[in-house]
């Protein structure tokens, strides 16, 4: 693999016809990856995983010319480490593509079937989506990983990464790509983006003869500005503002326990919890205050409503967008709830309707929680962080979808297909 | 319930405002309509159906006075009489919205479940979407078939229907809406659009925060209006250009009476065949020309390739836009192929992707059909009149999606929900 300088971003010149060809070939190629056996996409995935371990040296390479201009370019030190990679995380990313090899092969699934008592055989069967397009930001492991599951999952992808992560993410997409023509399959079903000029975004995102599914990945205005432009399916990876509700009757060292680790196993991602609400008892009886200065313990930085900061004084006044807010950080919101309606009113008003939790002994009003919220994730006395792919058992994740249609919540392979109704007869007509 | 007129039409001042409001109420009402049990929302369609009965005389009145407007504004006879609504017609669709309401509740179904390691015991449950909007043109059936799924299913319903139906349409949406107050569920869950303002829909159709899916259904100008304008999700319903592919090897009289059922058993249906391809031995040994005449002899005519005229010189030469033709009446398309690769490429490349048949006695070519057509129904033996709802045990259907995120094919009331991850632990936190 040649090695790849912060110059050579390709200059388009004709971003609409280069955009129509790359949507095309990788359309082409759909069907052949669509009817190859499950075998020959496992095999595909596993050479691509050892292509990308022999070019580990290539793509540390590229990575490093990414950093130098991140670098020049002034980006944040948290936004270099996303897109930093080391011999170790490369390794992971050849890993992670091979545990979705392993993953079982969800093409082909009969989702249901009968015989109609006319005598045919009917059955609803799971079949590739065809092209799937991925528009997603600094983390280059999403290169591997959304190629992985599109191939295992029969479709072509278009990887459409950031600017920052140009030579890292295209050297990935080789791998990828190399992996196909390596087990026979074309190479064509892996195309990345090679420009980073905005308008091809723009034009794919029109293209729904040839695409069937956009996935964008990243902060809000990514995700907005391509549900705006695009004519295509869009499946939302929005923001997780997750909560977690301590009930008046609740075992209180588990409330504690739960409200620690949702909020600080991990500030950086989207299960983590950003508000904790209190039924005014579990605060009255000094819950609140104890769970609150278990976390400035911890670094994190308290902003609480008047009902909270009576129990907690030393916690900062929480503005109104506070309640809004994915802090991504060491940061936490903290309220006061009369009762169980008013606890449920504020999660489904102010969150992002992506995992809330409750804690609580009482049958009640758990059962309220679950039913009431409208979340892709809805808990019972555990921690927001469980909501995930992988712990779910449903292996690697595209993402965790924050739209009602086709997915929600964790998104595996198998919500990269679609399905046909396959009718078997002996001559049945219509009367 | 009193009698409309055409001059009546709401003249809406302020359309965004009045759009706003409307979304606001539907999806306000939504909550309670999705924790009501299953019983109070069949008994809800229970009502609505006596309602429509009883009001079977102000129907045929709002009825007349759209038919008299639909006349002197020189409406087709077609559409005329896809608007026309009787006694008889009026206690049919009484009849399908209690259907609706005996079939089986897909609110709450546990898609799948497990316990994890960890002890958590995770569940996908099925919810309802929220607020469904339907856009749809002349038949005033749909009126009630859509808020009758939308209620079945746990769902606000938003309804547009055509200009021309829209008496009728407000008169048939007053009796669901009075269903749902009957049985003490908020009669704003249905909603009917009260101005033909076309600016209202394109104020509805970016409603994301309210509205959570669009159904348009109609023709192919209506389904690219309303997909072109739309930021919430879209299932588009559209064309149903479906072919029968006669196989060399196959049943003569099984195929002539295939070919025959899907094109004439009923002309202006989705479902009907539009163009017949006939293997090459299949011409040659006389098939083509007995099924062409078949047709003709029905009143059908005959548009066909110059493969085919070679065998029924009687055809039409067919232009190259007939074999993308939804012809909805009595024309066929029938068109000679070498092999079963040049069918396959044919259907795929010429057809909207609803439903096409090979009739065969030759198991490589029925797999191969069935497995490489990309449509959302492959049938094998049978009449493509088939695909429906109902014949498939689906119940009634909102229409046939040709998308393939969601739902595809026949589309029920189980269609019109989405799901929810709940997740019961006992103090689990990630480590």
């Amino acid at each position: 693999m040649s090695v790849s300088s912060a110059s050579d971003i390709q200059e388009v010149t004709d971003v609409s016809a280069y955009a129509r060809r790359l949507a095309a070939s990788a359309c082409g190629a759909s069907p052949a990856l669509a009817s190859a056996p499950g075998d020959e996409r496992d095999r595909a995935l596993a050479s691509a995983a050892s292509q990308i371990a022999a070019a580990s040296d290539a793509i540390a390479e590229a990575n490093a010319a990414d950093l130098e201009a991140g670098r020049a370019a002034g980006l944040a030190d948290a936004t270099l480490d996303r897109l930093a990679l080391d011999e170790k995380r490369i390794e992971k990313l050849a890993g992670a593509v091979r545990d979705v090899a392993a993953q079982p092969d969800p093409v082909g699934t009969v989702l249901e079937g009968r015989v109609l008592a006319n005598g045919i055989r009917l059955e609803r069967v799971r079949v590739p989506l065809g092209t799937v397009m991925v528009v997603y930001e600094s983390r280059p492991n999403v290169t591997a990983d959304a190629a992985a599951l599109c191939i295992k999952s029969g479709n072509s992808a278009i990887l459409r990464g950031g600017r920052e992560a140009f030579h890292t993410n295209r050297a990935l997409a080789a791998c990828m790509a190399a992996g196909l023509a390596d087990a026979g399959l074309p190479e064509e079903a892996v195309r990345f983006v090679e420009t980073t000029d905005r308008a091809a975004v723009t034009e794919l995102l029109r293209m729904e003869q040839h695409i069937d599914l956009v996935i964008p990945r990243g902060g809000a205005s990514l995700i907005e500005a391509v549900a705006e432009q695009a004519r295509i399916p869009v499946i939302k990876h929005y923001a997780g503002n997750c909560h977690v509700y301590v009930d008046a009757d609740c075992d209180d060292a588990m409330a504690e326990a739960i409200c620690l680790n949702a909020k600080t196993q991990r500030y950086g991602v989207c299960n983590a919890a950003e508000t904790l609400l209190f039924h005014r008892s579990a605060a009255e009886r000094g819950l609140l205050a104890r769970v609150a200065g278990a976390l400035a313990e911890r670094g994190v930085t308290v902003r609480a409503d008047a009902g909270a900061r009576a129990h907690y004084p030393a916690a900062e006044p929480a503005s109104e967008s506070d309640w809004s807010e994915e802090f991504l950080g060491p940061v936490v919101a903290i309220g006061v709830c009369e009762d169980l309606d008013a606890a449920i009113d504020h999660v489904n008003r102010y969150g992002s309707h992506h995992t809330d939790a409750i804690v609580t002994e009482g049958v009640t009003a758990a059962e309220r929680f679950l039913n009431e919220i409208d979340a892709a994730n809805v808990f019972l006395n555990c921690s927001t962080r469980f909501s995930d792919g992988g712990q779910y058992g449903l292996g690697a994740e595209i993402g965790i979808s924050t739209d009602k249609l086709h997915a929600r919540g964790p998104m595996g392979a198998a919500d990269l297909t679609t399905y046909k109704w396959i009718a078997r007869g002996s001559g049945q007509i219509r009367e």
